[in-house]
C-alpha cells in the first residue's frame, strides 16, 4: 500500500463517519424516532429532548457527551458503564502522555537517521514516508537507540501510573455504589451451594434456616430453597406465549374494527407446527382455551416442583448487609465441599441451572472448559479447514442436488469457490463469542455478568494470539508453536523482527474500526431500521413494541476483547512506530465520545457488577504491556543493540506492579469490605420476593402459601 | 559393609537400646527423680504413679502406652501431640500395609530370578544377602517387572487412602478442640494490623474503637492498642532478675543459718560485670536497693510506653467466639493495605515484635527470606568450606598462640587436621534449624507456632535435598545442579541409578536412629543427670528447681523433619528394596511407643496450635510419595522395562489427591469454621487481661487504669 491510496483509504473512512454522524442528527430529531435515540431517558420516564430544544447544530451531542459527570454515567447506565469509560479514558491518558513525548523525540531521531536500506521496513518496502519515521530505519547499533530506549521507559512508566489512579477511582466508585443507600436485594442475600442430605425428619428449609439461624440469631431473615424449575418454566413460558398471542390478536381484532367493519374480522391461526400447518382456529377463543388449560397445570407442576424438585442450594437473607458480606467471606463448615457460601448475584442475572452443581462437578468442568478453550485456540483452524473440505462445491452438489444449476454458472462458480473457505472462517468467528459464552456457563458460573467476564477473556486470548501474533508471524498459531518448539528463545525475536513488517495493516484496521464502527454505533441506522419495519408489519400491542426498541448495554464480551486487542497493537507498536498512536488516541477518543452518548440516551444495561469488570480489564492492559515490553527487548536485540539488557527490569517491574496492585486493590473487587457495608433494615418482604422465580411465583398473592407449601412439601418428600 | 557386620551394628544397637530401657525401669521408680519422668504429671496435680503401685516389669510402660486413648493424649498434652501421633500412626500404617503385599510379593520374586552380575548391586557388591532381595537383582526388561509395578500401585494406593482418613480425623479432633466449651483467650480475639493514621483529635484507640464498633455493634468488646515494649520490658527483665536473685540469696543465707551457724554468712557479690569484677556487696541488700530503684522507673517506663510507643497494630476483643472467627476472615476495609484483621495467636505464643510491621514490609521480607532460605540449601557448602579453609591449623595458630603447644604433639595433630571440616559441618548443622527459625521469624510471622513450622518446613527441604539427594546422588547439590543444568531430564534417571547403591547406609542410618535415639529419648539419661547437677549445685529456691526440670514439648522444629526425611527415604526405597520397610515400620512403631510414654508422662507443651502442624505434614508426605514415584519411573526406565509408561498415571493422581484434600480439608486448618464456634459469652475481663503483656501489667490492680492511660495519654500524644 503506498502513501496515497492509505490516505484515500483514510478519507474515505472519515467520509462515511461524517456521513453517519449527519445522519444521526438529521434522524435523531425526529419524533418517531425518540425510542430508537432515546431509549434510555423514555425508561426512566424522563423528557428525550430535555434542555436541548433550540440547538440546532450538529455537534451538540458532542458538547453533552464532553460536558457530561461520571455521575450522569452513573445514574443513566450503572457503575459498569463508568468503569467502562475509566477504562477508555484511561487508554486516551495512557497514549496521549505517550504521544506527547514519543512524536517529538522519536520521529526525528528516527527521519534524520542516515538509515538503513531494505530490511528496516515497517510495510513491505511500499509505504517509504512511514518506513523514515520508524525504528526500523535507525541503523544498527546506533546511539540513537537510546532514546528509543527512553521511549519505552516512559511509555511503561505512564501506564503503571495511569492505571494506578484508574484502580483506586475505580475502586471509590464501587465503594461508593456499594453504600449507598438504595436497597439492593442481592446486598442482603448470600448462595448456599453444596447442603448435605438433610437429616431424617428434616425438610431442606427447616435444616438449611436452622443452619443459618444458629449462626446468625440476630440477623437471619428466611431461606429460600432453589429448585428444579425446567419444567415449571416450560408450562410458565407456553402460558406466557400464548398471553402475549392473545394481545396481538385483540390488538389486530380492534384495528380490523375500526376500518370501517364494524364486526371486525376475528384473526385465525392453525394449531400445527410453527403455525403453518393443522387446522385454521380463531386465535382469540383458542389462546384463552389454552391458557384456560394451562392455568391448573401450571399450579399442580408449581405444588409438585415445590415438594419434589429441591436441590442441595438455596438462597439466604439477611436483615444486614453487613451479615450478608460476611457470610459470603467466611468458612461456615469445616468441609469446603458442604455448605460453601457466596455473594448472592442480581435476580435479574442469576444462571439457576448452574445453582445445583456440587463442588467436585464445578472442579471437573471448569478444567475441561479450560482445556476446551485451549484447543480452541490453538486449533482453531482445524475445524475451519475440516468445514472447508467438506463445504467443496462438488461435495455440496452431492448434498443439496438442487443447486447443481447455480453451480453450472462460471462466473459464480468461481466466486464461490473462492469465498467458502472465508465464508467458514466468518462464519466461525462470528459464532465465537457466543459459544465462548456457552462454554463459560458450562463452566458452572453463576451469574451472566461473571460469565460475560470468563468469555471476554477467552476471547481476548483468542484475538490476541490468533490475530495479532497470527497476522504478524504469518500462520496459525499451530503452526508457529511448531517453530518454538524446537528452540523455546526463538518467540520473542520471531515476533520483535515480523512486528514492523505488518505496521500498515494494522494501521488501515483501526482506522477502519474507529471511523466505520464508531459510525455505526452513533448513527444506530440498522437498529432504526429494524425497529420501523417491526412496527409497521409486526407489532401491535405496547409490550411488543417495547421488546422492539429494548436498547441492551454495551455487549462487553465483544466490545472489550476488541479494544484490548486495539490497545495491545497500538502498545507493541508505540515505539517501533510511533505513528501508530494518534491512531488509537482517535480511536479511544472517538469511543469515548460515542459511547458517551449512546450512555447517557440509549444503553440500557441488562445487569449491575459494580465495576467487577475492572480488575479484569485491568489484568489485560498489564498482559499486553508486559507483551509490549518483550517485543522491544526482542526488537532491540534484532537491532543488535549492545545494551538491550537495560530493559529487563521492565517486565519485572511489571509482574511486581501487578502483584502489588493485585494485593492492594483486588479482594474488594472479590468480597464486599466490611467497611462500605451499612447498617439499616429494609422491607425484607420484597428483598425476598425479588429472587422467587416468575414461574414460582407470579400467581401467589400470598406469600406464606409458598412458603408453607416449600416447608410441608419437603418433609413429605423427605419422608419418602 | 557385609552381612554379618550389618548385623553386628545392627545388634549392638539393639543392646544399648535394651540397657536405656532398663535403665529407664530402674531410674523411673525412685521417688527423687519423679519430677524427670512425671513431670506432665505433676504440673496437673497427680499423682506420678497413680494406679501402677503393683506393677514391677520393665515393659509396663508399653502397656500403658499402647492401652492409652488419644483422649488421653489430647488431655495429658494437648492436640498438637495427639496430631503428631495421628502422623506417626499413618506412617506405620502406611509402611505395614505395604510390606503385607510387597514382603511375600517381591522378595520371592526377586531371589527366584536367574539374576544379573554386577551392574545391579544395591550394596556396591558387599552384600550379597541384601542384593538378592532388591529389585536391582532382576534382569532387565524381565516379565517379573510387572509384580513391581503392582507393588508401586499398591503403596501410592495405600499411602492415598491411609492420608484420606488422617486428614478427616485430625479436622475432627481440631474441631472437637475449637468446640470445646473451655474459654481460651485467642478465641475471642483478633489481631487487627495496618492501622491507618488516626484522623485529628482522635487516639489510636479510640480510632479502633469506633471503627469496629461500628461492624460489630452487639459483639464488640474493647480493643489492646500494641505498644512498642522494648524499653519496659528490658527494666522489667531486670527486675525480675534481681527478684530471683535475692529469692536466691535468701534460700541460700537460710540454709547457711541452719547448718549450726546461728548467725548465718551473708551471701555476697560483686556488681560488675558478669559478678566477676567490681565492689563486693551484700547481696540480699544490693538486691532489694537495686528492686526499689528499678519500681519507679518502671512505672514511669510503662507510661512512657503507652503514651508514646503506640503501634499501628491493636487486639480487638469480641464476646462472641462466632464474631471474633468471622472477623479474621473478612475483608475489613476496601485496600487490603489497611486494617487487615487476622485470627489471634495464643497469648503466650504471639511474638510481638513482628506486629507493627506494614503490609508491604511483611512481603518483602517474605520473599528475601525465601531468597536466603534458597541461597542456604544450595549453596550449603560455601561457608562450610570457607570456615574450614579459615579454621586450619596454621591459620589458628596465628590466629590463638596459645594452642601452639597443643599443635606441636603430632598426634593431636593429625585428629585435629582431619577432623576440624567436619566439626564445621557438624556444628553448622546444629545450628541450622537456630538459624532457620531465626529467619522464619524475621520473616514476620505472628506466632511461635507459626514460625516453628515454617522452619521445620525450610529444614525439610534441606535435608532431603543435601542428606537424601545429597547421599544418593554423590556430592552436593550444586554439583548436581551443574549437571542438571546440561540436561534438565538427567534428573529422573540420575536419582534412580543411583539410589540402589546406597542401600545399606541408609539402613544403618535409620537403625542407628531408632534404637539409639528413641533409647536415650526414654531414659531421659542427660535432663536427668543435668537436674541432678543442678539441684546439687546450682538451684536454691522453688523456682529455679521448677526450672531445671521444666521438659519442653516434642521439639517439632527438628523432630518433623528428621521423621520426614526417614519416611521420604523407606517409601523411595520400599519397592526397590523392601527390606527397608521392616526398618521403617519400627522407627515409627518404637517412636509411637516412646513418644506416647512421654507424651503422658513428660511433655509439657509451650503452644497449641489444634493442629495446623498437620496439613504441612501432610504436604511433605506427598512430595515423598510423588519423590517415591519419580524415582521409580526413572528406575524402571533404566531397567529398560517396556511398559515404563504405566507409572505415568501415579504422579499426576498423586497431584489431583493432594489437589483434593486442599480443596476438601486446607480451609479449615487456615480459618475457623463457624459452624464450630460457639455462643456462650465468657469472663471478657479475663480474656483481655490474658492479653497484656506482664512488662505493662504486672503491678496493677485496677485495669481502668491502663486503658484510661492508654487513652488519655495517646490523645496527649497525637496533639503533639
Amino acid at each position: 500500500m503506498d502513501f496515497n491510496s492509505f490516505l484515500t483509504s483514510l478519507g474515505t473512512s472519515f467520509a462515511i463517519f461524517v456521513v453517519l454522524m449527519l445522519l444521526f442528527t438529521w434522524l435523531s430529531r425526529k419524533q418517531g424516532n425518540a425510542v430508537v435515540y432515546y431509549p434510555n431517558r423514555i425508561l426512566k420516564g424522563m423528557d428525550p429532548w430535555e434542555g436541548r430544544s433550540g440547538e440546532r447544530n450538529p455537534v451538540a451531542w458532542i458538547q453533552e457527551a464532553i460536558n457530561s459527570s461520571e455521575k450522569d454515567v452513573v445514574t443513566m447506565s450503572g457503575v459498569d458503564t463508568a468503569v467502562y469509560f475509566v477504562f477508555l479514558g484511561t487508554a486516551v491518558g495512557i497514549l496521549v502522555l505517550a504521544s506527547l513525548v514519543l512524536l517529538p523525540l522519536l520521529l526525528p531521531v528516527a527521519a534524520s537517521d542516515p538509515g538503513v536500506n531494505g530490511s528496516g521496513t515497517t510495510s513491505s518496502g511500499t509505504f517509504n514516508e512511514l518506513d523514515k519515521l520508524a525504528m526500523g530505519h535507525v541503523q544498527e547499533r546506533s546511539q540513537r537507540l537510546w532514546a528509543f530506549v527512553f521511549a519505552t521507559y516512559w511509555v511503561s512508566i505512564v501506564t503503571y501510573y495511569l492505571l494506578w489512579n484508574a484502580y483506586k477511582h475505580v475502586s471509590d466508585l464501587r465503594a461508593a455504589a456499594l453504600m449507598a443507600p438504595v436497597v439492593r436485594p442481592e446486598q442482603f442475600a448470600v448462595v448456599v451451594r453444596d447442603i448435605p442430605t438433610p437429616p431424617q425428619g428434616q425438610t431442606r428449609k427447616e435444616q438449611v434456616d436452622k443452619f443459618f439461624r444458629e449462626i446468625y440469631p440476630d440477623t437471619f431473615y428466611r431461606s429460600l430453597v432453589v429448585t428444579n424449575n425446567k419444567q415449571v418454566n416450560k408450562i410458565w413460558q407456553e402460558m406466557e406465549g400464548y398471553k402475549k398471542k392473545l394481545a396481538h390478536a385483540e390488538a389486530v381484532y380492534g384495528e380490523s374494527k375500526t376500518e370501517g367493519n364494524p364486526e371486525g374480522t376475528r384473526p385465525t391461526c392453525r394449531t400445527g407446527f410453527l403455525g403453518l400447518v393443522g387446522d385454521k382456529v380463531d386465535t382469540i377463543d383458542h389462546c384463552h382455551e389454552k391458557i384456560n388449560e394451562l392455568i391448573p397445570r401450571l399450579e399442580a407442576q408449581q405444588k409438585v416442583t415445590l415438594r419434589e424438585k429441591q436441590q442441595s442450594s438455596a438462597i439466604v437473607f439477611f436483615t444486614s448487609r453487613l451479615t450478608a458480606a460476611s457470610a459470603a467471606q467466611n468458612l461456615h463448615s469445616r468441609m469446603v465441599d458442604t455448605w460453601s457460601v457466596m455473594d448472592a448475584p442480581e435476580p435479574r442475572q442469576i444462571i439457576w441451572s448452574n445453582l445445583p452443581n456440587n463442588f467436585y462437578q464445578r472442579q471437573i468442568r471448569q478444567y475441561v472448559v479450560y482445556f476446551i478453550v485451549f484447543l480452541t485456540i490453538v486449533f482453531y483452524m482445524i475445524p475451519i479447514g475440516f468445514v472447508s473440505a467438506f463445504t467443496t462445491l462438488s461435495n455440496l452438489v452431492k448434498l443439496l442436488p438442487f443447486i447443481k444449476p447455480i453451480v453450472k454458472q462460471n462466473v459464480l462458480r468461481t466466486v464461490l469457490e473462492a469465498y467458502l473457505p472465508q465464508l467458514a472462517l466468518i462464519i466461525f468467528l462470528a459464532l465465537l463469542p457466543k459459544f465462548l459464552f456457552f462454554l463459560s456457563i458450562t463452566e458452572g458460573i453463576l451469574s451472566e455478568s461473571h460469565a460475560i467476564r470468563a468469555a471476554s477473556g477467552k476471547y481476548f486470548y483468542f484475538s490476541v494470539l490468533n490475530v495479532f501474533i497470527g497476522v504478524t508471524v504469518g500462520g496459525t498459531l499451530f503452526s508457529t508453536f511448531k517453530i518454538v518448539e524446537k528452540d523455546p528463545n526463538i518467540i520473542v525475536p520471531l515476533l520483535a523482527s515480523s512486528l514492523p513488517g505488518n505496521a500498515t495493516f494494522f494501521l488501515t484496521y483501526v482506522a477502519l474500526k474507529f471511523f466505520v464502527g464508531y459510525g455505526l454505533e452513533l448513527s444506530r441506522v440498522v437498529p432504526l431500521i429494524i425497529y420501523h419495519l417491526k412496527r409497521k408489519y409486526l407489532c401491535k400491542t405496547e409490550a411488543e413494541l417495547k421488546e422492539a426498541w429494548a436498547p441492551g448495554d454495551l455487549g462487553y464480551g465483544t466490545r472489550i476483547p476488541a479494544d484490548m486487542l486495539i490497545l495491545t497493537i497500538v502498545l507493541c507498536y508505540s515505539v517501533i512506530a510511533p505513528v501508530m498512536i494518534p491512531f488509537g488516541v482517535i480511536y479511544f477518543g472517538l469511543g469515548w465520545l460515542v459511547l458517551r452518548n449512546q450512555a447517557l440516551k440509549v444503553l440500557v444495561p441488562s445487569y449491575e457488577s459494580y465495576g467487577k469488570f475492572w480488575p479484569h480489564i485491568y489484568t489485560r492492559i498489564m498482559a499486553a504491556l508486559i507483551l509490549f515490553q518483550l517485543t522491544m527487548f526482542g526488537y532491540f536485540g534484532v537491532k543488535n543493540f549492545y545494551y538491550t539488557a537495560i530493559l529487563l527490569p521492565l517486565p519485572i517491574c511489571s509482574l511486581i506492579f501487578a502483584y502489588i496492585c493485585k494485593q492492594k486493590f483486588y479482594q474488594f473487587f472479590h468480597h464486599t469490605a466490611l467497611e462500605v457495608a451499612s447498617h439499616e433494615i429494609p422491607n425484607m418482604e420484597h428483598v425476598y420476593r425479588s429472587f422467587l422465580p416468575p414461574s414460582l411465583a407470579s400467581e401467589k398473592p400470598d406469600d406464606d402459601q409458598f412458603d408453607d407449601a416449600l416447608s410441608q412439601a419437603s418433609r413429605t418428600g423427605s419422608a419418602v
